[in-house]
């Protein structure tokens, strides 16, 4: 194929914008000082951190700049509040989590139940992929350490009511995380105005750097850190401050408030056109999620009978980049453990796959994936031995689309 | 001062090398991709991890790549190394290791002593930094879970014996951890002939990019990991991987192994050079440290009867970066711990200052600051009540250059 390659894999990592790498340079090779250093090498790069952090700041809408802490990404952001909240809970041994985390949160809750005893109320989801309030309430309890429920499902873009959860968990006396890694930079956020505790973030799903990310814990709340030695991060996460990826990270953030309304608007109908596009042209297909609860640039698509895999290697063929699930566990054969706690029927979730979009994707890019995913999907089926054009729908899986 | 700045803290942290950051460069925002996505994006992502990890094993001599786990910098390596053997070495409840460790290390031990009852073993060095190896013998035994060992001094650059210690400990059927942070990059390392169990490394110490280091775990030997989640670095370090420092690491390994020669030879004369002009031009200065066994780029010299914070302030005036104590204690009022540890008398610890070179330095860079620091420590201790011209030499403070 000649034309220019097309990415519709956002929710994986986004390109790093060129604003935000030229905001980086300088401090590779000219102000690398160590921050922590008493010298003018040192002295110029602490500047530069409090703006980013600042930068963070506001996007997240946080009252205090020092509620920001940087670590080196999403992941260890989730693992740090919840193992945080475990230890300074004494005598509280119990978490609650959805079972559609990502795996940075359900990887972490299925060790801590294996090994320490720790129990964990993996509360469910609907076949939307809405969480089960009555659920979450009842698990909040005397013994919960800490609740932790994502902003919104990298896999379906679903999004949880993450500041009413944190009000219920607060009543019942229980500290509130979100891993937001999927919903900052994309949806507007205003923490000084909610009640939750911890969020994670991670700069590589904003157009900014890998290996940075942050953890916002609101002032008051205790952290034991993770990582253990020098005092940077005022004591709460050792290690040389990654001075180039943090400016990067607080460049990403002040674009991506910037962006905002485009991200609601723009990428919200880009997504919308193909979505609809794809319905519309392919029979036998379910958008799953939240529809109307939703991030505006995922969709997350099943189409009946045949194998996500399929799909992306002849989506790959035409220059298309997509996944099915989460990239964290591509390469397993096991279908998505969100669409499995959506119950989506076994033949529908294997053949899943999920569009996830950006400011850098153009409506011309959407027209060319709705040019030839019909005829990827009706090649597919053709030599799928369970497609068959006059089957009756499936009971429990009618097209969201009519 | 018009001249250009002197950069003599390299033990802190290096200038990235332009032919590291050039490598990095297009695995920002144009190979961006996911390393663990399906689809072209990721594909080609995979290939420069690979490469990465390869040249990382040669600098180390390593035996097998898949040896070598990316994490985010020293700190944590030496976190999941010794957290890890607490974890795998089931009723084994003791560390050994040294007083004048890196905070990494000696902070994570405290807070184990602290908070998990397990018992450290802070082995004495002589006045020359060096392991009282008596101690170290007889501190080993079936409840030490890990004996961690620097293998070069943050501030000293005395060099311990660390693949004896690493013999020593496996006939005593103990895992041996070494923080080679300052070491590696600096002197000939050849892991697949030691017994060394585990070795952590940080890339921003060898001109490589901040945020990125390693953890070498010897084939056979269980490593659980501290951050959980995805399944990168085979299960053993989960989080997207962070392609472009990944690369960048890799590429400064493969020059660090390239310059090793002239980091052995010209670096080490520079760094003689300085030192032996600073002795014969200033009374009452001595070196810090083993100078038989030491990195070849560090010198500590302490001048008697001043702070070393006031000479750092004079030095930055002339454009001169250097160090007193590590960079991760800097603006602490306390003696380094090293040199306490060392009993270096106080008078002379407080006025100790680190000067640490790089293949990025000059001869012309050495001429220049001989030329001034003469001038910069008489000011000094004109200014310093203790400071009497004519005193005696304190019986236990021999000047180590006569």
């Amino acid at each position: 194929m000649s034309a220019a390659p097309i990415y519709f894999d956002n929710n994986a990592t986004t390109r790093v914008d060129p604003r935000v790498l030229e905001a980086m340079l300088p401090f590779f090779s000219e102000q690398f000082g160590n921050a922590s250093s008493m010298h003018a090498f040192g002295a110029q790069v602490g500047g530069a951190l409090k703006r980013a952090r600042e930068q963070v700041q506001e996007l997240l809408g946080a009252e205090f700049d020092h509620e920001i802490v940087f670590t080196g990404g999403g992941t260890e952001s989730d693992n740090t509040a919840i193992l945080s909240a475990l230890e300074t809970q004494t005598g509280r041994n119990e978490i609650i989590t959805s079972a559609v985390e990502h795996p940075a949160v359900l990887a972490l809750c299925d060790w801590l139940q294996k090994t320490r005893g720790v129990k964990v109320h993996r509360i469910g989801v609907d076949a939307k992929g809405r969480l089960d309030l009555d659920a979450y309430r009842k698990a909040l309890g005397p013994k919960t350490a800490i609740a932790s429920i994502m902003w919104a499902n990298n896999e379906t873009g679903t999004l949880f009511p993450v500041e009413q959860l944190a009000e219920l968990a607060h009543e019942a006396g229980v500290l509130f995380h979100t891993d937001a890694v999927q919903a900052v930079g994309k949806i507007p956020l205003d923490l000084k105005n909610s009640e939750i505790d911890f969020l994670s973030l991670s700069a590589h799903k904003l157009h900014g750097p890998k290996g940075i990310g942050a953890l916002y814990v609101r002032r008051g709340v205790r952290l034991r850190p993770l990582i253990r030695g020098g005092h940077q991060e005022r004591g709460r996460r050792a290690g040389t401050e990654n001075a180039p990826a943090i400016v990067g990270l607080g460049k990403a953030a002040e674009l991506a408030l910037q962006y905002m309304p485009e991200e609601l608007g723009r990428v919200r109908e880009l997504r919308d056109r193909l979505e609809q596009g794809i319905v519309a042209r392919i029979p036998r297909c379910l958008v799953n999620g939240d529809i109307s609860q939703r991030l505006p640039n995922t969709s997350n698509i099943a189409f009946e009978f045949i194998e996500g895999e399929a799909i992306l290697l002849l989506m790959n063929q035409h220059g298309i980049a997509a996944s099915s699930g989460s990239a964290c566990t591509s390469g397993s054969l096991e279908p998505s453990h969100v669409l499995r706690a959506m119950n989506i029927p076994y033949t529908a979730a294997h053949g899943s796959t999920r569009f996830s979009l950006s400011r850098e994707n153009t409506q011309e890019e959407v027209d060319r994936v709705l040019a030839v995913m019909p005829g990827i999907i009706a090649r597919l089926r053709e030599l799928s031995p369970f497609w068959q054009d006059d089957a009756p729908a499936s009971a429990e899986f009618k097209p969201s689309y009519a």
